[in-house]
């Protein structure tokens, strides 16, 4: 079959890729679309040392015809982590398309029948791809305490930073974006106050809750400049490898920083379903998979909208 | 007057300081004996920029000879910071000997007189200049919720991380100490697993709660391996400037870093007045103010325990 194939250099179109078989208590879908993330551009330069077929944002089709999309971390059920109520962090897991287990930028994937959500009609397949990103920006709403007296800043104005600003925003908070480019900050809509990273200066120190969503490895030390004493800092960005920052804000001032992943799909397609959230601002531009390096190379263009793989033969 | 003069690059003992004079709510006290703690090596060494009398450990008495000692900081009570309830973390405030406010190693020091805390009978001068590091070690208690069933960590065997380990212990906590020299691993006591560094390796990701005490730029990482899932990272370690880290655990695992600074000095009163921690193994050896910089040297041998300077006229 064909499949985006990433061998820890680089990605590129196979056509030559065996077809999946489901392993017990998982099921074959045929993938729809699949969207492009940071992650995946991450992972093609060598990120994780991943080997295999990418792609853990996607709509497929069981057997039947039901359009569905899965959840990407696939736990074992037995061991102390998982019996301890948290499976997201089984030792023993994989995930898909970025840990041991090959993606769904493929004609076919495999995923755990439990991990499978059913896309309600409401959603079409180009918004349904941002269920993963959108659950992982809800993921917030798990960790932190959000209510109407929060002041909330989300630093970064790419994708998932606009997530993160529209799930605060739904469930209370005053939300601020901050972020480089005006276009994009335009992208926020209603409700959500606006600033270019260079005016930032004057919002030191005035959040509550501060979520870093700049994929840099400055994003911390301005977050941190953001954030008042006593206060959340959510760290979304994950960079490979090591590098320069000081620590010690985070100690005098007693900032909290926290960790946060993956998210809950249910609350990410209800959002959608309801139009609670629309990421229609998000969607770029559609490719089929025969043109994945091309997708790939639109999406690793700084600012790029969501790109899209389309997968089916229609 | 005689004090212990930080001028940015060195300490020196001074003869010639101008007496203080106690500002509005202000007292003097005559100091009797001061610590010397690794904040106070850091500034000798540039940290924070402090130009002034060090110290801020100590026991002093008023003018009606009562033994008393005080909390470091020195807010304004007006700010916004100061009206939220954060008043530690007052923008406009002072820090006794270690920011904008001479400090306890000389004579007499001023406090504000709603700093100041009596000192029980029980608690002689010794001991008695342990209540602000042990208060420090008290604030974990006040920032994350250890009750029996949390495997607590302590990362760094040096005074605070002892101090940590035996107030853990005390509110009920599963208590793990990891550091690097047998003979203060010992002086942990009864109830305390202890474990040299170079076998921590088998407790990888096994604590529900890790504290970092080394004051070393290497403690992070060494403290995020010992840390479950969603598990709590308390950062108690400074280091001054900028230090290569790689922060993508937190992110993947979504651990909880909080950083923790000055704590409740009744609480850390209480427990010595009843006995409940014991610091004598922690006390070294005196020096008289006299002779400030030979004990400046003693405390900064590795491994020193709490170096003290006897400062009253006997």
């Amino acid at each position: 079959m064909r499949g985006v194939y990433c061998d820890g250099v680089s990605v590129s179109l196979r056509r030559d890729l065996p077809e999946p078989c489901a392993g017990p208590d998982e099921v074959v879908l045929r993938v729809r679309r699949a969207g492009i993330c940071d992650t995946d551009l991450q992972l093609a330069r060598g990120y994780m040392g991943y080997r295999g077929v990418l792609g853990h944002e996607f709509v497929g089709e069981t057997e039947s015809g039901a359009r569905v999309t899965a959840e990407i971390n696939n736990f074992c059920q037995v061991c102390q982590v998982c019996l301890s109520g948290r499976s997201q962090h089984c030792p023993n897991r994989t995930v898909l398309g970025i840990l041991g287990h090959d993606g769904a930028m493929a004609e076919l994937v495999t995923v755990p029948r439990r991990n499978l959500h059913a896309i309600p009609d409401g959603i079409d397949d180009r918004q349904a791809v941002f269920i993963e990103p959108l659950a992982a920006a809800f993921r917030i709403t798990e960790q932190v305490a959000l209510g109407p007296d929060v002041r909330l800043a989300v630093l970064g104005d790419g994708k998932l930073g606009l997530l993160c600003a529209w799930v605060a925003r739904l469930v209370g908070a005053r939300v601020s974006l901050v972020g480089r480019h005006a276009e994009k900050l335009a992208a926020a809509g209603a409700g959500i106050a606006t600033y270019l990273a260079d005016e930032a200066a004057s919002l030191a120190r005035s959040f509550d809750v501060v979520v870093d969503c700049t994929g840099s490895s400055t994003g911390l030390a301005a977050a941190l400049s953001l954030v008042r004493p006593c206060g959340i800092l959510v760290l979304k960005t994950t960079v490979a490898g090591a590098y320069e920052v000081n620590l010690a804000p985070i100690v005098i001032d007693e900032v909290q920083v926290i960790g946060s992943r993956c998210g809950p799909f249910p609350r990410a397609i209800d959002a959608l379903a309801r139009r609670d959230i629309d990421v229609r601002p998000l969607i770029g531009a559609e490719f089929d998979l025969d043109d994945a390096e091309d997708a790939f190379r639109a999406a690793a263009v700084r600012g790029a909208r969501k790109i899209l793989l389309h997968v089916e033969r229609d």
